[in-house]
C-alpha cells in the first residue's frame, strides 16, 4: 500500500467512516432503480446530513465527482465497498457460543460485509465438537492451536460479562488484533489493539427510555 | 408516573443513557465477587470515564451514594435495571426473517434485557407458518390483524435495504411506535417515532479500517 493511501486511511475519523455505509446502502438502492449518476446534494437530502459533510466524507475515498452530473453510482459503490473492506473476507473466531454467539454464527449475511467467522469457541461440553451453520465449535483450550493454523486477526466476543476481560487478554496473547465486543462489559486492551463495541443492550435501553417518554 | 420523574427521564442525554449499561455490567461483576459498596471513582476507573461524569450520569437515576462508602451495589443494580427498562418485557415484532432476522429470533438473551420478540413477519412462502425458537412467523399481510390482537409497540427491522422505508411506513401506520433498525438504510420517520440504529456493518467497516491501518 502506498504511503499516501495509508495516510488517507489513517486520517478518516470514525463518524465519517460510520456514515459511509449509509451512503452505500442508498447508492445500491439508486442503482437498482436504474439511476447512473448521483450528486452529494441528493445523498445529503436522503441521509439527512449536510451536503458539505457528504462531500467531505467522500473526499477520504479515492473518487471525484464530475461537475453537474456528480458521481457515477456504480463506480462509487465499488470504491466504497473496497474502502470499507467489504470486498475482502476477514477471518474471525467467535468466543462464547451462547444465545447471541450462536445467533451470530447463523447470520451468513456477515460474509457479504467481509466477515467470515471460521470457528466458534466455548467451554461447554455439549457444544464442543458440534457445528452451527457449518461452522465448527472448538473447546477454548484449542484456541492457541487453531490460531496457529489459521492466523485469524479478528475475535468476536460474546462470552458472559464475567469472562469478557479474561477471554480478551487470552486471545490477544494468542495473536488476535481486533475485537468485536458484543458484551455490555467495557473490555480493556493495549493501545495497538482495535475494539468495536456493539452494545445492543445499550440501544435497547435508549429505545425503552425514549418510548417511555413519548408514552407519558 | 409523577411529573418530576417524567422530566428526569426526558432529560437524560443519549450518551449518558448508553453509558449506564456499562456501569450495570461492572456492578454485576462486583456483586458476584461479593462486594457490597462501590464509589463513583471505582466505576470511573474501571470504565475509563471521568469520576464526575459517572456521578453526573447516576444523578439521572433516583439513587444517592453515602459519603465514604459510596453506593450500595445491590440497590444500584436494581435501580439501574429498572431505569433502563430491563425488568419489564417489551413486546416486539420482527420484520424480515432473513439471515440476521432469523438469528435475532434465536437470541433468547434479549429477554433478559426486556425485549420479547413475539412474532416474525416475512413475505417468503417457505417461512410463513414456521416457528423459529418457538416464535411464529406470519405473512406480512397478517401484520394489521396481529397488531390489533397484540398491541405491540416495537418493531425490529431486518428487511433488505430496498424494503426498509416501505416496511417502516407500513408498520408505523399500523401502530408501531419504536423501531430498532438493523438495516444499513437510514429510515425516515415522523418526529414522535423512536428509532435506534444498530449498524453492525458500520462497526465492521470501522474495525476493518483500523485493523488495516495498524497492519501497514
Amino acid at each position: 500500500m502506498a504511503t499516501d493511501e495509508m495516510k488517507q486511511i489513517w486520517k478518516i475519523p470514525e463518524p465519517a467512516l460510520r456514515r459511509l455505509p449509509w451512503y452505500l446502502a442508498f447508492l445500491k438502492l439508486m442503482k437498482e432503480k436504474g439511476e447512473v449518476f448521483v450528486s452529494s446534494t441528493q445523498i445529503a437530502k436522503e441521509i439527512n446530513v449536510d451536503p458539505s459533510q457528504v462531500a467531505k466524507d467522500l473526499s477520504f475515498v479515492n473518487i471525484s465527482g464530475k461537475t453537474r452530473v456528480g458521481y457515477e453510482i456504480e463506480t462509487l459503490i465499488n470504491v466504497l465497498e473496497d474502502f470499507l473492506g467489504f470486498t475482502v473476507q476477514h477471518k474471525a473466531f467467535l468466543f462464547g457460543v451462547g444465545s447471541l454467539g450462536a445467533a451470530l454464527l447463523q447470520d451468513s449475511g456477515l460474509k457479504q460485509y467481509g466477515l467470515e467467522i471460521v470457528a466458534g469457541f466455548d467451554v461447554k461440553k455439549s457444544l464442543v465438537g458440534k457445528q452451527i451453520n457449518g461452522i465448527p465449535v472448538f473447546h477454548m483450550n484449542d484456541f492457541p492451536t487453531k490460531q496457529k493454523e489459521q492466523d485469524v486477526t479478528i475475535g468476536v466476543i460474546t462470552v458472559p460479562i464475567d469472562k469478557a476481560q479474561e477471554v480478551t487478554e487470552h486471545i490477544i496473547a494468542g495473536g488476535i488484533k481486533a475485537l468485536w465486543n458484543f458484551t455490555p462489559f467495557r473490555i480493556r486492551v493495549p493501545e495497538n489493539i482495535v475494539v468495536q463495541n456493539t452494545s445492543m443492550y445499550a440501544h435497547l435501553a435508549v429505545m425503552f427510555n425514549r418510548l417511555n417518554s413519548i408514552n407519558h
